[in-house]
């Protein structure tokens, strides 16, 4: 019998004990204890966390943790509160959650191609007016970030005949279909090449705020934005700058830099903008639990700790 | 040199001279000629004729039609007004009119599906509530209609994960994914299956006012409709009420029994119901001369007439 596992969430009771017992059925073998249940003792011994927006006192005081895996894809916030000295952090790579965000990004692809934000507005002046149409084939969609999530949403929008270019940190290499940009100096071609800018990029130093006037101005006239990584990555002002100045055409933004976004903010009244409650990449109990069980048994099996987020660069 | 074709459109001037400019492209041995331009001798030696909302009245007036090409894929007004002793009319089957009108259905179900005016009414009142996801494997589409656009929309929705299941007149094979319904009896069993009803029916004397209050109380409570095929198939009062009290969550409608719809159409103004303006399935000029070179020239080349409608059964 091992140690027990700590499970450290800030959620709702309700979405607490679905993990738990998604995590419970995928890892019978295991004892897995929120940490509040466990002594100081039992915490000594604590070798593996699992974390969904832990407090980041409590992870301290696991003295002889190996790693720490994350119930999110997303780990900026994990990242920056437990800092440098922190055990290793395997973030989920959940290939339910890419085919998830993939239909996702090809659903409000379709959502901007298809003019719905323009037919709503025709609508509410009972305008019958036909737009012209333009087949996937002559639409560039343009993705900011090419990981688990970007080369599922990618594989998607090729499938559906869009045009799919890619910007990355580092050169790699792509799929025959997706034109590859990167590094800094790569990411005024994407824009000027991009008839929908779709972000898929994690939050880290070099991320933040990248999308700012200067962004907006590279960007084709009337090109649309989706963002479906995080809020702070987009600067709000120049966004609406740009939505109004009609330089932007429409915005369809899934994260914010406060969430839930507050009740006052001008997004949520923006015609040009559409507002979702972070809702294109839901994490669901079963499917992250089987991919945690996977984690888990490799390590207990080899002491291999799993591949773990590289603090300095963020993601 | 063969005789010329007779070109009868009710349409704007510029859409005529786009239909005119590429008909001409992609016929350029054949002489075609709008109606208007043809002197009485010339009409008679006439036998083809390509037809976009004619009047019938100058269609009477070319004595020895071989046959008649619509460029449209729904034919029920030639149909009514060529009446039973017409030439054969053949109407269009082209397949990049398929493939965009199966991309709006995947794009519409993907609309419902990911609850996307669900969202716009929660924005409307700045409210954050993620509503629970619903994967396309536990979302049924049921096609009413399997011809040439019902079955490259079965074909989408099957890749992309739904679970499809169609109604036809009479029984045919269908792929092995898609679930078959057929005759009268069989449209009860595909509403009660359904969380999401396309029509792609035509409309002939069987279908029009089909989807009544008695066929709206068969479906599941809370499913939804997608209406692409023709505006009269559904009983809009009856629509009207089974959004009222629940029932149907919502109605995407891209087709009207009048068209422009009304402005004062009740239709426009329902929070139930996405109005379109007759967009789903455009019919490009550039591909509808395509087929119907093809058309043009198999008959040149063999004296044989292309599939035509049976005006009896409508369609
Ligand atoms: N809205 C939601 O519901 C939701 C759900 C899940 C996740 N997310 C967000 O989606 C993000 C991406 O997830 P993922 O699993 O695809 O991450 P990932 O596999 O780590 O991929 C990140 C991608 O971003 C690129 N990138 C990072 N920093 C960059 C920079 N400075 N310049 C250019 N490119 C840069 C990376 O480039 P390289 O390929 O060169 O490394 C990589 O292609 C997560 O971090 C999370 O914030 C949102
Ligand atoms: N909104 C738009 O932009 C747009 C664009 C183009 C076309 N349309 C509409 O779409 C319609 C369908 O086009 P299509 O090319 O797919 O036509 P199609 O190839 O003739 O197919 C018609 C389908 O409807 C079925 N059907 C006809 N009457 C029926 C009845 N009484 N009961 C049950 N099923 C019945 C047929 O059954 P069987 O297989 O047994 O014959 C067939 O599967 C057109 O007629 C047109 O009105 C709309």
């Amino acid at each position: 019998m091992s140690e027990p596992i700590a499970f450290l969430g800030n959620l709702d009771p309700d979405e607490e004990a679905d993990f738990l017992a998604a995590l419970g059925a995928a890892l019978p073998e295991e004892t897995i204890r929120p940490f509040r249940t466990l002594t100081p003792d039992e915490r000594a011994t604590v070798r593996i966390a699992i974390v969904a927006n832990p407090d980041p006192a409590e992870v301290a005081l696991l003295p002889n943790l190996a790693w720490i895996q994350s119930l999110w894809a997303g780990v900026e916030r994990l990242v920056r509160d437990l800092g440098p000295g922190t055990a290793p952090i395997v973030r989920l790579i959940d290939p339910e959650l890419a085919r998830t965000m993939a239909e996702a990004v090809l659903a409000w692809t379709y959502y901007l191609q298809r003019d719905m934000p323009a037919y709503r507005r025709q609508q509410e002046t009972a305008t019958w007016r036909q737009l012209a149409y333009r087949p996937p084939g002559e639409v560039r969609v343009g993705l900011l970030g090419l990981g688990a999530l970007g080369s599922a949403a990618a594989a998607r929008l090729v499938q559906a005949g869009f045009r799919v270019a890619a910007w990355t940190r580092a050169p790699k290499p792509v799929p025959a279909e997706v034109t590859a940009h990167s590094g800094p100096e790569g990411l005024p071609d994407l824009l000027a090449a991009s008839d929908i800018a779709v972000c898929l990029l994690p939050l880290t130093e070099e991320t933040r705020g990248l999308l700012d006037a200067g962004r907006f101005a590279a960007m084709r006239p009337g090109a649309a934005l989706i963002n479906f990584g995080r809020g702070a990555i987009v600067d709000t002002d120049a966004l609406v700058a740009a939505l109004d100045a009609g330089r932007i055409s429409h915005a369809v933004l899934d994260v914010f830099s406060v969430e839930p976004l507050p009740p006052d903010s001008r997004l949520w009244r923006h015609p040009g903008v559409t507002v979702l409650p972070h809702i294109s990449g839901p994490t669901t109990p079963g499917s992250a639990a089987a991919v945690v069980a996977g984690n888990v048994r490799a390590y207990r099996a080899t002491g291999r700790i799993p591949a773990a987020v590289d603090v300095a660069r963020g993601y």
